[in-house]
């Protein structure tokens, strides 16, 4: 589908994965744009409902590459590497804005920019192996990569982000589940099943509700109380119009289960 | 008190609980409008310092009735829709505007919207047998209702409250414990007398100050960190004046404990 | 250094901690007042890259003291408290701006105000017998003070704050670790060098990027993800221009350790 990451859609899931497995798949300029661009056109794609980011060769993703990242970013002016930066923003945003569920499966490397696109999806799931590192601060950056300062506290809370962010450090994999940032932990082999099987059962959820759900985990984010549960009235009233909900209810009176069809 | 809920007062406590347990406390049009006004009438009532909800049966709450509720949605247009919606976000924004502490306590089923209720309340005791399910999902609905994709992140993390949010599954009592939803389990026979020994230290305290801290909770929801430490400042110099600041002070001198009054 | 705390600065590491540890050192305003000069002092002080906080004589800090803090205020009109609490403000706003991570070192008592200069630091090392206490409600006060109702949330999670803030009990070392207010746990006689060590380490790192790391997680407190993420383009992009950056490129490609300077 994409000479610059793997992608594979079965059953309205969309798995995608990095492909350079030799090298716990570094991420390129090329790869950012082009996931970028397919995050950015899933709201339009409506043969997908949900998204599983899965590992690949047993590592997840080992952030942007020193030699075809770091080194031609070293002596750009302003203007080039604000370019850079902001493109590397605009993954994180089109996942953010992407309306799809995004289930990361991380094994392994899970480091730098890595860190971050597990960080930006909605659920993780980890093996036992996977070791997670913003070590942005080792390579003499700071911390405040791609929205890891403001989205990273709100999952593991302030101190224990704080402390990856200052140090680069490893969270390990039982940091991880215990601080909430895995939504839990299975076996390696069991990584791939166990993250498509969740995006399965999502999948059979109403998809539009999901939507939604997403859209205001996001829009709810700098909200004051009282605009949040105004907004959710209205996002919650738009939902009660859909066939879904007409659905399930009339399921629930025949004893049934409903099935819903994400309008 | 009231036809649609239960509600007794002693010794500065209110003590509110559903009261249909033959079907698991299911909340009605009614007992939202009556629950609703009540909480809104709780910062004119002196007599009343805390507030503990409680469950009722060996079940804290199923949330909207399928037949009294969700039927007679089903069909009504955007306005009615809105109206609903609103009236549900109207008692999430009436608990948090009460000005008093609301501790729940909370045995069994808590779903739904009872879920909601306990997630809005400032502090929650939970017994082993406690299943709490933010289920809109379920019912084809999205999981942003009366203020959940707010408010569920800051108590138990993004990650986690995502995970509820879109799969509808039960958190069980541990989880709920380790991830900080539950302040602590106590066994189903003393939760009530643990909830109401928990208000009554509560109620003994500083009662102005009380209203202020849980004011500020609030109010700081979405201020930049300059703000809120002003408005801080503002706040404690307000409760700087209190007769019980003195009283504090007095009895400290004297070697003795204070007796709070609240002004 | 000053009279109202101890300051020892080697290696580029600022170690203070309060000095009546008979008192188990609790703040007077003297020493509010001078700590928060300090403070404020700092991001033009090139010779400093990164501030333990300790503590001393088993204690960190018991906080406002009743005889020299609480009596004077009684009685004091309006303008004469705001002054008190903006001060008191003005404090954890310098410890927030200063543009250096700053380590908490808690043994012992670490109540009230000195629980708030625990909470202002960036990290957090405490030991088995550190017993945290956000006692303002004892003393006839909120717990919204000097910024503890938006910050605490946002460690340890909105419920359990919330019942640390309303009953001003113990927060104990485990749970102060289980919840992720202590980054980690450390016998007392190993606590000084631990925090040493952990600070050598930061301060061995780009410092010009940590300045940014701090910057960015308290600049971000209250914004929308997209505007964090726009904000963190720019700040990276800042980083990208240092010299730290290049140094980091260079010792990679030559298979070496960069040695960062801060610039």
């Amino acid at each position: 589908m994409s000479q610059h990451f793997r992608l594979e859609t079965k059953d309205r899931i969309a798995h995608v994965s990095l492909d350079r497995p030799d090298r716990k798949n570094p991420l390129t300029f090329e790869s950012y744009a082009a996931l970028r661009d397919w995050f950015r056109g899933l709201p339009y794609d409506d043969t997908i409902d949900v998204v599983v980011f899965g590992s690949n060769g047993g590592n997840f993703c080992s952030g942007g590459d020193v030699h075809d990242i770091i080194g031609p970013l070293i002596g750009r002016d302003m203007k080039g590497l604000l370019t850079f930066t902001r493109m590397t923003g605009d993954l994180v945003k089109a996942m953010l804005a992407c309306q799809k569920p995004i289930i990361a499966a991380v094994d392994g490397i899970c480091v730098g920019a890595g860190a971050i696109v597990a960080m930006a999806s909605d659920l993780r799931i980890g093996t036992p192996e996977a070791k997670t590192a913003f070590l942005f601060t080792r390579v003499g950056l700071a911390g405040c990569d791609m929205g890891a300062c403001a989205i990273l506290p709100r999952i593991i809370g302030q101190g224990r982000a704080a402390e990856l962010l200052y140090t680069g450090r490893v969270m390990t994999a039982d940091e991880a589940a215990a601080w909430g940032f895995f939504n839990r932990l299975v076996p390696a082999a069991e990584l791939e099943a166990e993250a498509l099987t969740l995006a399965g059962r999502i999948a059979k959820g109403p998809t539009f509700a999901h939507m939604m759900t997403k859209t205001q985990l996001n829009q709810e984010w700098s909200m004051s109380l009282e605009q949040a549960i105004e907004s959710e009235a209205q996002a919650q009233a738009i939902c009660m119009q859909t066939e879904d909900f007409s659905r399930a209810y009339h399921a629930f009176v025949a004893k049934g289960k409903p099935v819903f069809e994400g309008n």
